[in-house]
């Protein structure tokens, strides 16, 4: 029996869903999950399904040339359809920060990321010792302001080589060039260390403390080229006090770093993250 | 144009989605909202679908039929449709606690509950003033433990008199009869002012004081024979710390149960919950 | 038996704390509570200290005396000594939105708020009837841009007839000129409808829709000639998702403008907050 | 210039603060942090402190001297002088799971954590590896029911051989006998997989999925010789709705867990936390 999940976006219009679900139904496909929503100011339709496959005989690519000939061309969708077994594959950028790295590594030893994680791509050697503790490959694309196209084109290189289908830049500090922002439109995950749009850019705990705030906040979004302007995936927040000094706020922001960078990992490795405009649909 | 809400739970069989969203757009009906789930230990099917109906030869009566000969007689289904114009008439039961009417007539007034409340019912005077405030019919019912039956009966002839949909027991502080409750099934709303199933019964927050937590909570639920056993509808918490006295528990409890008991109102009015076994599912 | 509340700040030294409690037992006071906090950056210190005063031949003025005599002065300390019975006057301004106005009238009419009401004000007369109803004076003090010194000086006069110590503006969406704010400096509590420094200004829900957060805020704080830029008494926040609308988040609000202004109403009211720079320090 | 923190508790009376402050200034103590609470259901009185000294010829074990002599004894306190560089060493027991260790080592590598991890003992060798990894010397002290005593002599030894101060049950799943709770009495922290007093016991998640809860939790805990009932040191909750299965729970559990016990360790660590009766009062 196979798994598949299937999404769908498309300019809104009457009978998708019947659609949709009887070409399920004509296939023998029994639909486990199904959400839908209509972004109404720009009317348009997405839908996320998930099925299990019972007819032996029916393969994910003949599927796919069915569903494209009966339903997508009609409404004219854009969709996607994923064999939930296949992990995507997943490249994290560090820095030298190494909390949410040892989150990630940690969560991915105890099963808990639906992702292979091939290789760590780093600007400095301080964390190489953590990649090889867990047995990751880890590589070095050190780089200044004058030879960062070069240093980009060694980075695309790897993710290339390691056949990439999604980055995390866990707190990885480097503007990313917009060459590579379009190689992976959406596919490239940040972790904001403020509650956006709240303090964007650099030192924003330190911000948060001079405004005198009593919750500060960490999101995570798709990158694009517009700096901490992307789609937000997730975020979350702890609440402080006049007690609290600047380091207190970063140490409880490590803590919300960690959590809402691994839960919009899970959330985009579970192809339950659709972008439109700059906002994310999250079927969760 | 006319707006409808149906709730359909059945034994899940392939197809059903398809058989409903089919029959939606064969009356030309455009879903607006539509959520289902799968109970897999029950194996029960659950859908909560909104639409428009555009078509104005198509009454809501001869819907309803077309609707059970198609559809709901085939899937053996359970199934409600609802005008979502006709406001739901919801009865208040209280006793001698203000905060949580005051909450509710306060939310009334301001236009925020989609509800009629025709009628408040007491077992003491102490509040009819707060009702005549906000203009209110309010019954005193009063009754001791050897004329309860007779307090019931009179409480069940208001109910019919004033047409009650639902009841909202607001910090009414009795149990309610096994007869009242079995004419409201599922339909009789208590707030109780813990985290169930910690703490049952009376007196809570000293119990959660004794026990030296560090979260208290309320939790609202539909009122089964069992008493606060039963299917709860929405839950919350807020912390607290040494420094607490059970008065400051108590004082940050009345916060959680106005709004634990407020946003269980809306649900319910708005037919966003389903009730199975002891659960509920609860489409928001 | 008489219960005291004194706020203390000044620069920071060695032995306040030391000179200040043993000043309580010298008095035959007992203290019932006692927080501290220090200003690491600017180096002041801040204390608040609750205590009873058993010796009946010591009035409150005789001790405020022996308090700037033996103390103060020393230290050279800002403070303030309150008797705990006497409630502060508080004034609410409103506007047209009733929701935060029912919700603080509920409570202060269920005995919640420390505090006495003698009197509400407005630019329109929208409201009237729900002052009425909860019996507390209302005057409409309208003005458009071309005599709004006019109004102002009406609005002081009533402030200055009914000895108003503290103003809450509960949604009252009117900018406050920098006369009143200078007689009332860090006694004026304002709740802005975001999570600020996020979305300032004008419609933040709206904004807050557009750039596609997964979490809305309110936040109460003095105001001060800046606009939405006082010092922040308190936040509080809620999830919301891609399925909300405009409208959904206007609601989800309306609840976080509720609470946060009635915490903020309560720290004010029990002198549990100070304020030094652009920050407070809240002792909760 | 030495830092150091004092916890005291004692029968409450009057001028305990004025003495104590006062003994600080005399040895030309600088206080950097005070906080206080007074149980007044016992009439017990609590007190943490802070403080840099800056005369260097005043050794701590001089300092614990005159303390004790000048006050401790006058006001019969029990109380503890912590040198803040000292830290605690805490050894580790596991069983099976892997995500608390995991969490908890990555911590201590990043630095967050302010005690010496010397061993990790299990009655099982799955963990050896991540033990290795992290290069912390792992004992494995298998037992069965029927000699459940020589291993607790061989676990005591090893405590011993590594000067343990404090005991962190990282998800273990065994119970500790009484003769080592004795050893360590409030010295062993647990977490537990519920929010109690909901749910002890075994498989909490699923008997929390069997109510239908809406919010899920997690309990660290001081042990004690009740199973689960010992005195709690921090809480968090998570929300769950009728889409999550019991696993749903499980690994949303996973992420309560880890942050519930992190936040105990650092708060032992940093003793900001006094027992008393079954409770405790946390200093943060």
């Amino acid at each position: 029996m196979q798994k598949i999940t299937i999404l769908i976006h498309c300019k809104d219009q009457k009978g998708i869903i019947a659609a949709v679900t009887t070409f399920i139904a004509k296939v023998e496909g029994n639909i486990t999950y199904i959400d839908q929503h209509v972004e109404l100011d720009q009317n348009v339709f997405f839908m996320r399904l998930e099925c299990e496959l019972t007819n032996h005989r029916i393969t994910i690519e003949n599927l796919k040339t069915d569903f494209e000939q009966t339903i997508a061309t009609d409404f004219e969708m854009s969709w996607d359809l994923y064999n939930q077994e296949q992990k995507p594959k997943m490249a994290l950028f560090v820095s030298k920060y190494d909390h949410c790295l040892f989150d990630i590594l940690g969560r991915y030893s105890a099963g808990e990321l639906n992702v292979d994680i091939p290789v760590i791509i780093s600007n400095h050697n301080d964390l190489r010792s953590i990649a090889e503790r867990f047995d990751i490959p880890f590589h070095c694309v050190p780089f200044t302001k004058d030879n960062k196209e070069e240093g980009e084109k060694h980075q695309i290189e790897l993710l290339k080589r390691f056949q990439i289908n999604f980055i995390v830049l866990a707190r990885y500090m480097q503007i990313i060039t917009p060459n590579l922002i379009s190689l992976y439109e959406n596919k490239i995950i940040n972790i904001h260390h403020s509650f956006l749009p709240a303090f964007p850019g650099a030192k924003p705990y330190h911000s948060a403390f001079k405004r005198g705030v009593k919750i500060i906040g960490a999101t995570s979004h798709y990158v694009t080229e517009e700096l901490d302007e992307g789609p937000i995936i997730e975020q979350d927040i702890a609440r402080v006090s006049h007690i609290h000094s600047v380091d207190d706020f970063i140490m409880k922001g490590r803590d919300l770093e960690r959590i809402v960078l691994a839960r919009a990992i899970k959330l985009h490795a579970e192809r339950k993250t659709m972008v439109y405009g700059n906002k994310t649909v999250v079927f969760s």
